[in-house]
């Protein structure tokens, strides 16, 4: 009796169901400690200690009618304000609290853009490989997910085929970089290519094409490779922010979006995402946590835990075989999978009690990924396992 | 350029904006001490001390990656089975974890309940006067949402005009008890009346129709009343729970679903919430209130305060010529506005400070809402408003 849409979505997403169900299976005999799952993108590196501080400072200091009630559906003033000025300093803008929502994390984010902007049958454009929500996203606004095919030798954007699939219909292209599931960062002449493309596009079909980065990974970034700001490239430009990997806090659903000033019709956009903040039941993002971020922009986690783990599990994977696009940024790698079939590749690995996401999750077929978001140790015992893996082809 | 949905909504919204815009106008004029802002269902009354002492607890004694990580896209399968054991002893019921999603507040739970449901078309029916939301998360889903009229003398179900109103393309039935805005709580022989007239409906188109109570006042009760539970009524049926008045943290957006195990296709009911929940960007509820939550079940705020703060108005409003059904329940009166034109009253009432909100925003013209989850000062220094009010057309 459920709905047709959500029949569809519920046996869509049985896949990570078996595979979370697999990794409990596999712990009870095996014992967690002998079971490598690197199946999620849930941050091992504790959140910065002025994180907690800063709750309790807050809890003892301010009203708590204040710090857990109701603000503006777009957040507090205050917070927006502070968030602005802090990102006008790192990228020399000039936002204010109007350019910011507050929202339940990017995905919360990127639901209230897609509320706000999409008629059903619009064109949401994204390349491959791709985080598997975007196509869950479109859906529930109607519209339809036209994916760029991947460009496997460097993962980074195919502008040609890019180009031929923007039509009259298109009206949100979402990039996400550092990426999910290959770590690879958009240089800005990438970031300039697609600005270009999509203003000669604009003039060509008389249309806005809003312009969207998802960048939960953009402070997990590693060899001070730079993240190009979207905003100073390019005017149809939002980004959705989450603090679930800068701060590791994934479960508290913080993260806020930003939207250039040059924005077409910029302030019923914005209110429209005020709108769809509520209507879509989400209200408003966590109270606590919007003071707590407010407190402590600038906190970040320690990325080079990540960065030891993407060099050792990097150095010994291309050591043994494996062929690896080097990620600088997130915490993921997306190697070729040894046989074409990357489904059977990670159904093969589970003999060896490794849990790896096919590439197919992401609209990539032959490759796999790997969230090295686990501790150094748990990587250094995976190895051996990595080593039988790779046997059962090389050889 | 935003979608043809969220035009009509931002238009719809403006008149709750333009109120809140006008508070604060009026404010900057006479000062906050001078304005008599009875028009938000912001609670005043503080979460109890439990609150505070637990976040404290649980930060010094849990481990931060598991406190603000990811869990099961439903929530923490320990607090999920700590809220179930808690409601079987005060409900004597036969619960387990299964039975609960954890959500971000009522809304958000309402939203996913919504989403896993209804195809477009689909018919939800509620009763006026009714929370205006109902509209917009029934138009999320590409639903109708069909009224039925009020009873405008006792607000409790019109019955008869109920039975009239179902078809066969009608798939949920919300109700609000004690309800926002008439704070009026209904009673055990209603609660079995709409269960009879369900189930005979259901069998007369062979459908299925869920039945949900939208509880987040449910423990903002006077007198002793008691509030059914519907699970022990009915099998279609689903409660969306939600700690915002409570425990007064509305801005934290936390609450939980619990659904009738004898539900039509219970599993994959649950399974879909699970999967809206993820999909719809909301992922999982805040998760350091999760956490909250399974510590302090129990706790309340104290309701004595919004008890003299109803007595002192009700009595107050009934005496200088209001007519007023007597609420049991919630913080919001409801009284008959003194000319036919709601709205034209409420815009009257600026003139003495006084922000109410029309019975037109809640299908039922011609009476306000007045929201006295606010200081007892206020309200009494708001008397002589009220009585100014009056006097413009009852002299």
């Amino acid at each position: 009796m459920i709905s047709n849409k959500m029949k569809d979505l519920v046996a869509g997403s049985s896949t990570i169901r078996a595979m979370f169900e697999e990794g409990k299976r596999l712990s009870a005999i095996y014992g967690e400690d002998n079971v490598f799952d690197f199946s999620l993108g849930n941050p091992n590196v504790e959140p910065p200690e002025v994180v907690k501080n800063t709750i309790i400072e807050i809890l003892s200091e301010e009203s708590p009618n204040f710090v857990h009630g109701y603000m503006s559906n777009s957040g507090y003033e205050d917070v927006r304000l502070k968030i602005a000025e802090f990102t006008n300093k790192k990228h020399n803008l000039n936002l204010t609290e109007n350019n910011i929502v507050m929202t339940c994390g990017a995905a919360g984010g990127l639901n209230i853009i897609f509320k706000t902007l999409m008629n059903p049958g619009d064109e949401v454009i994204t390349f491959a490989p791709y985080f598997g929500e975007y196509r869950a996203y479109t859906n529930n606004y109607d519209g339809n997910l036209v994916v760029v095919p991947s460009n496997t030798d460097t993962f980074e954007p195919n502008l040609e085929e890019f180009e031929n699939k923007i039509t009259s219909k298109t009206k949100i292209v979402i990039i996400n970089s550092p990426n999910n599931p290959t770590g690879v960062i958009y240089s800005e002449e990438v970031i300039k290519s697609l600005a270009n493309i999509l203003n000669k596009k604009q003039k060509e079909f008389n249309s806005s094409i809003y312009l969207i980065s998802d960048e939960p990974y953009r402070e997990i970034v590693y060899d001070d490779i730079k993240v190009p700001y979207l905003l100073s490239y390019y005017n149809n430009s939002i980004i959705g922010y989450s603090y679930s990997k800068s701060l590791s806090l994934p479960g508290e659903r913080i993260g806020y979006i930003v939207a250039n000033s040059a924005l077409d019709d910029f302030d019923i956009f914005m209110q429209g995402l005020n709108v769809a903040n509520r209507v879509l039941g989400f209200v408003n993002a966590p109270s606590l946590f919007q003071r707590v971020i407010a407190r402590t922009l600038g906190a970040e986690v320690d990325v080079d835990i990540y960065k030891k783990n993407r060099d050792l599990l990097y150095n010994h994977l291309t050591k043994i075989g494996f062929s690896c696009v080097k990620p600088n940024g997130a915490f993921y790698l997306f190697p070729k999978s040894l046989i074409e079939d990357d489904v059977k590749f990670c159904q093969d690995a589970k003999k060896f009690n490794l849990l790896i996401v096919p590439g197919t999750a992401f609209g990539c077929p032959g490759h796999f990924r790997i969230s090295y978001c686990v501790s150094y140790d748990k990587i250094e015992k995976s190895l051996a396992a990595f080593d039988k893996l790779a046997k059962l082809y090389l050889v």
